[in-house]
């Protein structure tokens, strides 16, 4: 480990709870009460940007991404799907996949601007399926990555 | 143009300047003064979530984001690249491309937060490369995706 990645959150720790993991990234969930259903793709290796993967890399990482986003979606049926890759307090290259409800404390805003609302009984809750059993197909479709 | 397009603003307008178009997808500029390096890769079809488009739309997708994003590093040599698909307030499929620098109105904050600092001279004047110009190395970065 260098000296950069010694100081790098995501070099240090995991992130959150690793529900999959294959040789070049893994998908953790953080514990985030007013967005339950937020997961991780994080790079394994130390990155800034996207782009500093080679374009086959760039493409794994987001079929990653995608197969998070598709269990989230057949799962929970989220209003919107929100997609970020930001980095600018942890420049480590992660991908957030967060399913967003019209109920949610933000909606519509960013899960990054002015909450709207309080929301009683709480948002993991109202999940249609709970996180351990979405952990679970998470974890199932990634290790259909793992020949690649 | 069905009833559900006709109340898209992203089916009734192009969003923002045009700075590239190719048949599947447009690259526009909205006039931010915050954040005036941001580009937008907006599908022309109306599709909500990026996990509508089949795999190889996906990609097709993920390829001019990674255009756009590249131009920005080597013109500008941003302290970090923001990707986003978010889509709460308009539902149509477009990625936010933003080229951030730690002296920006809300570095390290998503431009969704909260600005931490007033910026002067403006941010417009600070580019190492005019937007004009900056709009023309897409321009042609794009246009070398026309055979796909």
């Amino acid at each position: 480990m260098t000296a950069h990645e010694s100081g790098c959150e995501l070099c240090r720790t995991d992130g959150g709870l690793v529900v999959a993991r294959i040789a070049q990234l893994r998908v953790v969930r953080p514990d985030d009460a007013n967005f339950p259903a937020t997961y991780r793709v994080v790079w394994n290796g130390h990155v800034a940007e996207w782009t500093d993967l080679p374009p086959e890399q760039r493409s794994l990482c987001m079929r990653a991404v995608a197969k998070v986003e598709t269990v989230l979606r057949e799962a929970l049926v989220p209003t919107k799907i929100n997609l970020a890759s930001l980095g600018n307090v942890v420049p480590h290259l992660h991908w957030h996949v967060i399913a967003r409800f019209d109920w949610d404390s933000h909606y519509p805003q960013p899960v990054w601007g002015t909450a709207q609302r309080d929301v009683e009984p709480p948002a993991k809750q109202r999940l249609a399926l709970g996180l351990e059993a979405l952990d679970a197909r998470i974890a199932a479709a990634i290790a259909t990555m793992g020949g690649d």
